[in-house]
């Protein structure tokens, strides 16, 4: 298929790479004309602008988005809704808000442009292993774009089957590595979910290689401590351990580098996803505290301390005269 | 009655003084001869030695042991104990750890020495106000000994009554601010639970305060900002609204002083209790994430990154390149 | 001054009495004709529509909305505003979300109508102790109503005075029990936070009974059990102790009515400011994990079991072969 | 090599089963005089008392107790201690606390007894992939026994090779699944932690899991409702996710049978090491929120309300007369 893809960047470029590599065409555009160039070289059709991307596409016009969830995204896919034609699709592989996409479905499918949201798990590791793609939209246009989420997904590979489902197949996509989970809106909010997961699961980590680290500290008496080695210790789990999962590997490549992590200060960003995920939990009233204390301990270890510590300090004094302890 | 304390450091002393202000008799040491004369000046009778006060004492000897939880208390009460005669009774007002005290009081029993544990809130305004005391032991010793908790506690004073309690009493005492909880260990154990809550209590009102100054932050969109009083919502909340508590009163105090309490680093140390909270919430099977959580914000305000933040800075590094942000 | 009070239930009511008691006329409107004849026996002027209350007020005309958050509120100040006139003045006593606050605001402001948002603190007992109350606005209008905030605080009343506050008063309201906070929303706002300290000072309490109860639990091996009174505790830290507080009165009320609480089962609602103020929290990127703890207790607790449950169910028969332990 | 295998239990079973695959003997022991009978069909020497494994084994002697931590495990321990030589060894490859580890090699080591301590991880899938272990003991033993843990271990198997790990090996067995983690104690203490994480790693997939399937729930607005595939999602994110992992295979798994895991009803049993886990975060004042609320949300799974709920609802009651809400 012939796909416009707009926006260049780690992931756009390598998803364009991937697309290529199974023979789809690529109309691409991004505002630096090196990314586009470069991509050129790869097989790529150049476009210069995003009129110019529509005069190369067929039609009905398939675009692929992929910038920055927000304003870059909202203004790339409402120009492109500008000059859309019925029967259009504009996909949003981006990290956009789902609500987001319900509301920009609604909005195109008043001009017959139907509208896709991809959310997308692999990062940069995506172009050798396939993405892990949950899709939103209605069922034809999903159907139509089947070879495109194909090309993409990591397929069968080499990880087995789940037992019990071969004989009872459900969605026989997911084996493969993507799903059509329900209307517009619901692949990003499939992935929104699967962040916050994945804040649980790295802080869960985290904090057992804390526990595992401290236990060797010279604040513990003498012989209370250990001599523990992280960089053995992430290694073992990998092997038959009940806690093997690939951000243990990667956590393993981290400490087989250095064991202490000295090239990483501990500051810790979070994107937006973590957040909407508390707050689809606060609006079906489910307790969420695993995931909600991961999302805190990021913002925790942006500052040096925080007004409450002051306050808390501020107690004490007042009802006991105790100073603060030197750290 | 005739008391030997030991242990004249802010609380010791404020405690002899309120029993001598009520006609008890205070025999006083302290291995700081300089406390000694001090209290002596307030009217104690100095000793020099555990054994100049036990010459100084009545038969049976009572003694009020105020030192800080673990050896000095242990080796004190051991000394104590070595010289008791039969009927003594040894009284510990100081932060033990509840099963400290069910071991102790099971050793001294054997000598025929009653032992007594005193849980003791109220800090350094407990010479004004009394102190609220949850004491553990035999019934007959700490019936014997009433005259003096009630000359320590606040007494009835200006709170009102508790609606429902008057035509029904329980325990008498409750209401002038001490109770008998239970045999040796009830009376630490209460004041163990009563810190753990306290953690809680002192954590909240952190947390809010901390939603409110955050809220005047040159990080929010200028659109987005207040430009809020942390001294006068300190203040107003004193005043009708349902979470007015000490606590907050202690808060206004600080904010009144300073609204931005630049003093304070925020580096808050945690004592025994919190800890003995949450150990006791696990063996009870009770889940208890606030008490805990607050337990863990002193933890983190005392250290500037845990290596659990570098494990989640290495893991994003390898799934995402992702490099830190700076603070 | 006279004002159209909208909205005559438990809150609204008792602010209008409160209000007459001060001088104050009311005219007042409910939907149901009852709530407004029980008013009006007791000194209101009644009215039958909104229309009617309009017809009964000066110029410029006062409103108090006192209604349930969302739609009621909603609608009624939409309608208010639909006939109101340049200078009047609406305000919203209700627990509304402080951002629709804002927005309101802004939209009266076209028409020359001032909109002043007060979060209100003090629940049933308010009639008798006065209402705490934070109050958002633009300066002129928050001053023009200053008989209206004195009239319904508690005042300075017995409430011993914040050291160092008597000399150097910022705003002198908030020691009679009123703030001016900031423009609209800015009252809002600060209840929304006191609100969300407030869950998190009750699950202090709750979880320190809770651990106090089950010491008592036949759970525990016999020896390891004491036989607490939690009527007694209650009472006894309300004398004297570092975690007294109002919140405490009335668990020791309830104590002191039945030590088991076996009228109530456990099932504990949740309005939205607990969640607004966890918002509140993600958006400024504050780490609050016991307010956010108490909002999820509250959630656990209005169902049997979770689906996460079940999955950790799950997963432990798939690794262990484990089958679920009974009750 | 010649081992008595003590606890013929499912891991006990499995692990001679797998020892003698690999060319060890097995002189087997269990309370069950069946047990015994069954591994000595597939090739093992039965036993029918601890003497008697004694004396069919060599000297030195090794034995491997293999029963439930506590009692089973201490008694059987101290009757193998009683009757051992200078030079024997004693293995417990249990769910033991690391410092009854401590305390029983110090024991032991004043008769030239050698204690080992295994931790390990696999479950009943370890006959199959072969079981991840985390050794403490002293180095001569450790490395003496190394063709017992080699043959137990899965071996470096299919799972690709850590990058960065090949050319600057730390500890090579690390790669083939097992450690030498230090003295006595240290494998016991790396497993438990390996549990603690291995409950914030299932609390992040329950509670995601949770957030999704309530997205489901006709307790939401209908037009904000999904209709989300558990099965399907569980499926798709073990291709190429970031969130990929063993526990997530199992999870799949489940939901591939019973999409509503209505066998499961979501009472979560705790084993010891979670809550050791936390012990040893407080003893290296670590934080550790994610791994307690992990914890505690098996104890919440376990009853139908707390008593700190009802005390929620009774101060809800008192502020503001609020009744129960029905579930």
């Amino acid at each position: 298929m012939k796909i416009g893809l707009i926006g260049l960047g780690r992931m756009g470029g390598n998803i364009a790479r991937r697309l290529m590599q199974a023979g789809h065409e690529i109309v691409a555009y991004d505002r630096s004309a090196d990314a586009v160039a470069t991509l050129a070289r790869d097989g790529a059709i150049a476009a210069n602008s995003l009129d110019d991307v529509r005069g190369k596409l067929d039609s009905p016009a398939i675009w692929w988005v992929m910038l920055p969830a927000g304003a870059p995204t909202e203004d790339t896919i409402a120009a492109i809704g500008e000059g859309a034609r019925d029967g259009d699709i504009v996909i949003d592989g981006g990290n956009t808000f789902y609500k987001d996409d319900i509301r920009r479905a609604k909005l195109l499918a008043g001009k017959g442009v139907h509208y896709v949201d991809v959310g997308t798990s692999g990062g940069v590791w995506g172009l050798e292993r396939g993405y892990c793609m949950m899709i939103g939209g209605d069922t034809g246009t999903v159907n139509l774009l089947d070879p495109i989420f194909d090309a993409l997904a990591p397929g069968l590979g080499s990880i087995p089957r789940t037992p019990g489902r071969v004989a009872d197949v459900v969605d026989e996509r997911a084996e493969k590595g993507y799903i059509h989970a329900g209307p517009a809106g619901a692949g990003h909010f499939v992935k929104m979910v699967h962040n916050g997961i994945e804040y649980g699961l790295m802080q869960a980590y985290a904090e057992g290689f804390d526990i595992l680290k401290s236990k060797n500290s010279d604040k513990l008496p003498e012989d209370e401590r250990f001599d523990l080695n992280m960089t053995d210790i992430a290694e073992v789990w990998r092997r038959g351990s009940v806690i093997s999962s690939w951000l243990l590997d990667l956590t393993a490549i981290a400490l087989a580098k250095d064991g202490k992590l000295e090239g990483f200060s501990g500051s810790v960003a979070d994107s937006g996803e973590g957040q909407w995920t508390i707050d689809a939990a606060m609006e079906e009233k489910v307790p969420a505290n695993v995931l909600t204390a991961s999302l805190f301990a990021r913002y925790r270890s942006r500052v040096e301390h925080t007004f409450g510590d002051q306050v808390l300090s501020a107690m004490r004094f007042g009802f006991g005269g105790h100073v603060e302890i030197p750290q």
